[in-house]
C-alpha cells in the first residue's frame, strides 16, 4: 500500500487544495488565516491514513487541526477520510518536516500529537526517533508556553525511551497510561495502527507531557 | 501468613539483634557504626519476607543494606533468609517508618528501593501511596544529593501514578522498564511477589529516578 505508485495523487491533492495546503512553508506564522475560525491549533506528526486527524476534527470543531504526512501514497487516504468527515477545521501537509520551525512560528501551536511513530529500535538510529532531544527542541519552540505533547504507541521500547527523554529534557509527565484500552476513554480517537494492534490484544501506551513554563528552567 | 500470631518472634529477633537492630531510632546519623564496613547505605522500604534484601546483600558485599518491615510475623521470615545467606552487611528494622527522617539523618542514604508497595488504589487513599509527594520529601531529605530511587511493581496503576508523581516533584526519570523479565537483567534480584507474578506472565514494571541535584531547583 505504502509503496504503490499513485500517479493520480497529485491531481487529487490539487483538486482539494482547500484541505492539502500548497506551499505550506509560506504559511509560517499565519496558519490561523488558513482556517475559517481563529481557534487553537493542534498538530499531528505522521498522520498516516488519517483516522486520527479526521476523527479529532469531527469530535472537536472548536480546534483547528493540521496533519503532516510525508508519504504521498498514504496522505491521499487521509485526504479521503477528511473529505468523508465533512469537516472544515482540518488541513493536511504533504511535506517532510525535518524541522518544524520552518513551518511554524514560535508559540504558534497549542498541542502536538505523536501517534505510532517509527520506533527506530537500533541504538545508532536514536536520533531519528521523534522524541530524541533535537526534536523536543523543535516542539518546544513551536508550542505555546506550557504546550503539551500527547503520544500514543504500541512499541514498548519507544515508550520507555520517550518517557526518559521527555523527563531528561525537563518536561513534566502529566499522564501515563500503560494499557489505554482498559481505560475506556470515550474520547479516545483511534488511529489505524491502534485499532489493529488493540484488536490483537497488545497494550497501547499513552502519555501527556508538558514543557516547563519557563524555557530557561 | 501475615496475620498469624508468632509469639516466638520477639525471642527470635532478640537472639539475632546483630541483624534486627534494637532501638533503631537512636542510631540516626550513625548507621555506618552499625556495620563492619563503612560503605554506601541502601534502604528498602517494606522488605516483606526478605528475598530481595538478602539476595542484594549477597550480590553486593560492597554495600550496606537496611530493610524496613513493620509486620513482625513477616520480618522473621526475612531474618531467617538473612541468616541463611550468611551476610554481614544487612540489617533489618521492625518499625513503622511513618517518617524516615526520624530514622535517618540528612544525606545518610545512598539509594532507596520501593518493591511491590501497597497500591492503595482508591483515590481517597492517594496520600498513603509510598510515592505520594509527602513521602518523596522524606526520601529527598535522607538521600544524598543526586540520590536514586529504584521502584518495582506489578501494579499498573501504581506505576503510572508514580511516574507522574516523581516527574511532578522534579525527579528525572533515568530508566523505565515496562516488562522487566523480557530484559533478562542478570543482576535483577527478585522479591517473593515478583517471582509469583512473573511466573503468572504478568509484566513487572521498574523505574529508576533521581532527585534534582539542587533541591531548590
Amino acid at each position: 500500500m505504502r509503496l504503490r505508485n499513485k500517479p493520480w495523487a497529485d491531481d487529487f491533492m490539487h483538486e482539494n487544495n482547500h484541505v492539502v495546503v500548497e506551499e505550506p512553508f509560506s504559511k509560517k506564522e499565519n496558519w490561523n488565516h488558513e482556517f475559517t475560525e481563529d481557534q487553537p491549533l493542534h498538530l499531528e506528526i505522521g498522520s498516516g491514513k488519517g483516522a486520527f486527524i479526521s476523527g479529532m476534527g469531527k469530535q472537536h470543531p472548536e480546534i483547528n487541526f493540521i496533519g503532516i504526512e510525508r508519504v504521498k501514497s498514504v496522505i491521499v487516504g487521509a485526504l479521503r477520510k477528511v473529505l468523508d468527515a465533512q469537516v472544515s477545521n482540518v488541513r493536511l501537509l504533504n511535506v517532510d518536516a525535518s524541522d518544524l520551525r520552518d513551518l511554524f512560528g514560535d508559540n504558534e501551536v497549542d498541542q502536538l500529537y505523536l501517534n505510532f511513530s517509527d520506533p527506530w529500535p537500533k541504538s545508532r538510529h536514536e536520533k531519528r526517533r521523534l522524541t530524541f532531544h533535537t526534536f523536543l527542541e523543535q516542539y518546544e519552540a513551536v508550542l505555546k508556553p506550557n504546550g503539551q505533547i500527547v503520544m500514543k504507541t504500541d512499541n514498548q521500547h519507544l515508550f520507555e525511551y520517550s518517557l526518559m527523554s521527555f523527563s531528561q529534557y525537563g518536561c513534566k509527565i502529566e499522564e501515563v497510561n500503560l494499557d489505554l484500552h482498559t481505560l475506556e476513554d470515550p474520547y479516545n480517537v483511534m488511529t489505524e495502527y491502534e485499532e489493529k494492534f488493540s484488536n490483537k490484544g497488545q497494550p497501547i501506551y499513552r502519555c501527556r507531557v508538558r514543557f516547563p513554563s519557563n524555557p530557561t528552567d
